[in-house]
């Protein structure tokens, strides 16, 4: 029941928006998001031929996988289960909704970009924001008191998206956990071990893992005489370390958060300190830092913690890095943050074409993350009762994009299927015959596949082989059928051998079994 | 800012709410409802110790699923991936959310199920009701005319949840589809052999899979009198013959679809039929039937497709059945349905108990569907274009709970970890010796663990060992580390033999090559 006339007006002031935004060069994203409001108007309407028209696209900063991309997914998905797996993990699974409440006060000002579902009656329901939540309400709900789990899922955030950056409203994130009441450092270093690991054998390029204690982060803030209700607002200012420069922060230190210029300065010193074991030791017998008995307790677990990670042999890419902050909330005791070094796999963030703050593009290299929190199992206990955790996020997308990039630019044709036999037929008619065959095929175990024409022509069976990789043809005769054999072609090197019908199984396991 | 005093109340009258319920004997978990809003306004005045009480639990309809279930699922996948991948499949992904318009006029009745994602601002979204539809907006979106793709992901229905019957909310399917102008029926058939190849191999008992074709279905309305504008109507209410018998499907369509009674009888008399390519045949001859163009082509198909069956030696489980029917709208030619017909091995209906209709209790065995929806991509196209597909789900849930049952039946041990060994040590003091050698093994490659103790005691890493199947234990000591051995003891046997430590990553790699 719309008026045809108040939608045609919408269209014409809308179309002015696209029109004026492209004489201002605004930002892809942008127009594109004017132009999708624009094509929705127009199918309002319908179309010249008076269908009803559909936008063609996924949602705002989310994206289909094609097979391609599944093959590369699926590549580093293994890689990560692999170690995960390595290290005993077990694994769960959540559902893609919680209770809202289940969700509210835990991110902190982040809330703002959870996804709510529509009331229709009944619960309240958000789209989980991350997988750590959901597992802390899980251990609480079944009453888990220590599990190490693995959990690979999407996660919703209504940010603003940069996918060509590789970032999503919907998008992976692989966590492993540790729950359970340990001696200090032990599963906080395997953690980190594990994130050595996993980007080693992704092999992405040069990394560093970034470490850091939010006890050190609040005795260094008291020490420097920030008031104790400023804590978390001054950490979410040191957090933005990364993307601008100290004069930047101090700046929002001093005149945004009201803090004393001299307090800053003090600061400023600290954060701008990284070292190994023997800057822990420093600040321990430093005069100002020593006098807060959280930060000696962090600083001393930091050297427990390189002690472990010498013996884990990863300690050529920790730095503890006293400006490392985090954003969340949760987080307890010690974090942490790994990025790529390495400029040169990272996609160009094609934004900053359009103008967007070029500083952004430094942390395009922030691929995993994590941290211990001690307090929030006990958020969700009726009885306050705490499970000590830690954990570590693998930030997929950006892998995925380093993957892809590097693959569209190597040599090396990736594969979607793993097909080991094409059943082909040189002359007509022998569609049962192939039928038969591949049947034999299939329920031996044999990867196979047949082309669903009566009678294709071999050139096209061959063209089909040389397209998706297939190693081997089967190819039927009327002369093999009366010989009982078929003939075999190897798609590399165009030889062609007959192979009896009773040896056909065996000789294609055999040459195909490195695949 | 809530009234204390309104809440309690509310609290007092919720309460009566649920004491009554129980009173009447109602079903659990509209009990389960009632109990939940309860919890739910105690939440919101707090708890006696003044704390904000949470209600732990998942979103209505959906759960959580634990190691062991995990361990299931993942047998359970590896099994249908493996089909999938033997007939030469690539996969896909979508975004668990479309634009709500893309979902909008493909279910017919089944739109009020769809979840909608409350109006945040920008587009309105919709939780994704399956894998086709979304699939069809991937092709047409890309302008895919062919491709044989698995997809295997949740979907979301607002529906009725039986938990204990494997109907959830949020729910896995497991999808194979052909796209493709190809020749009559051959992608038809692979799809049955698809489904009698993972029926067969999870060796869930007996099946049968079920066989129609629409066309058959509107010709045989057309040529028993039902009006053009019945066919829908009449057809999902042929639809609920595997749930009640056929005086009750005749009332309905009588009484309230107003059908004459001579139609529904004649219709009567062919939804009884079932049999073959014989079956098919007959009709072909039958003085009505044949009346009826649209049944003709689809009964040549039937034969048609019986003869490739044939070939694939699937016949056995095939059984061409003029009563099934299926409720989605987008079907146009073949149609499938898999039903278990060994009752014994499906999970008991609780909801029985509780007063819920028996015969519901029959149509448990169902576990895939699928046919041919050659209009579907069309519908996205602007300019209509269609691409023929046929396709199969897999419903997952259903086998997951008889994979289960069955686990907890048999006295095999489901194992949620694949470590293949334990470092222990049984003297004090040896942690760092331990992480040193867990190092060496994590390095190469070996699923190893440790307790994240100190000083356990050996008693428990042995225990540990037992509890989750961990076949060997490394046991480090003073004598050993002097004699640079590690004594390695065989779980099962508790047989320990000295291995030096050169040769350890070889013998734990041997001695767990079978697992």
């Amino acid at each position: 029941m719309e008026d045809k006339a108040q939608i045609q007006e919408a269209i014409k002031i809308q179309g002015e928006v696209v029109r004026k935004l492209k004489s201002e060069k605004a930002s892809k994203e942008q127009i594109d998001e004017e132009v999708a409001k624009l094509l929705q108007l127009k199918a309002r309407i319908g179309g010249d031929d008076g269908k009803h028209q559909f936008v063609l696209k996924t949602a705002k900063g989310t994206r289909d996988y094609n097979p391609k991309q599944m093959a590369i997914r699926e590549r580093v998905f293994n890689t990560i289960i692999g170690c995960f797996k390595r290290h005993g993990a077990e694994t769960i699974d959540t559902p893609v909704f919680e209770l809202k409440e289940t969700l509210t006060g835990k991110y902190g000002e982040d809330s703002k970009l959870i996804y709510d579902l529509k009331d229709q009656g009944g619960e309240l329901l958000s789209l989980r924001y991350d997988l750590t939540v959901p597992f802390a309400r899980y251990l609480a709900m079944n009453k888990i008191t220590n599990i190490k789990r693995y959990h690979i899922a999407k996660v919703y955030r209504r940010d603003n998206p940069a996918m060509t950056r590789g970032r999503y409203r919907e998008f992976y994130q692989c966590d492993f956990d540790i729950a359970g009441q340990y001696d200090g450092m032990i599963p906080d270093a395997e953690c980190l071990k594990i994130v050595h690991e996993i980007l080693s054998e992704l092999d992405l390029g040069d990394f560093r893992i970034k470490v850091n204690d939010r006890r050190i982060l609040d005795g260094m803030f008291a020490v420097c005489g920030v008031p104790d209700d400023k804590f978390r607002s001054i950490c979410s200012t040191v957090d933005k370390l990364d993307k601008m420069p100290w004069e930047d922060v101090k700046k929002e230190m001093v005149n945004e958060k009201g803090l004393s210029e001299e307090a800053a300065d003090r600061i400023g010193e600290y954060v701008s300190l990284q070292g190994g074991m023997d800057l822990a030791e420093r600040l321990l017998q430093d005069q100002r830092m020593s006098r807060s008995k959280q930060a000696c307790s962090g600083l001393s677990d930091i050297k427990l913690l390189f002690s472990y990670l010498q013996l884990f042999q990863v300690t050529d890419k920790v730095v503890f890095d006293l400006s490392l902050a985090r954003g969340l909330d949760y987080y307890t005791g010690v974090i942490y943050e790994a990025v790529l070094t390495q400029a040169g796999v990272a996609p160009a963030p094609a934004e900053a074409q359009n103008g967007a703050p070029a500083e952004e593009s430094v942390s395009v290299g922030s691929v995993a993350g994590g941290g211990r929190y001690d307090g929030l199992v006990g958020m969700f206990d009726p009885k306050g009762r705490k499970v000590p955790c830690v954990g570590v996020s693998i930030g997929i997308e950006r892998i995925f994009s380093i993957m892809e990039h590097k693959a569209e630019a190597s040599a090396e044709k990736v594969r979607t299927t793993e097909v080991q036999v094409m059943v082909a037929s040189a002359q007509k008619n022998l569609l049962e015959e192939k039928l038969r065959l591949i049947t034999e095929l299939w329920d031996a175990g044999i990867k196979a596949e047949v082309m669903y024409k009566k009678n294709p022509k071999l050139l096209s069976q061959l063209q089909h082989c040389e397209e998706s990789g297939i190693p081997l043809v089967a190819i039927l005769g009327e002369q093999e059928l009366k010989d009982e054999v078929v003939k075999l072609r190897i798609v590399a090197t165009r030889e062609e051998v007959d192979i009896s019908r009773a040896d056909l199984i065996a000789e294609i396991r055999k040459r195909t079994s490195e695949a």
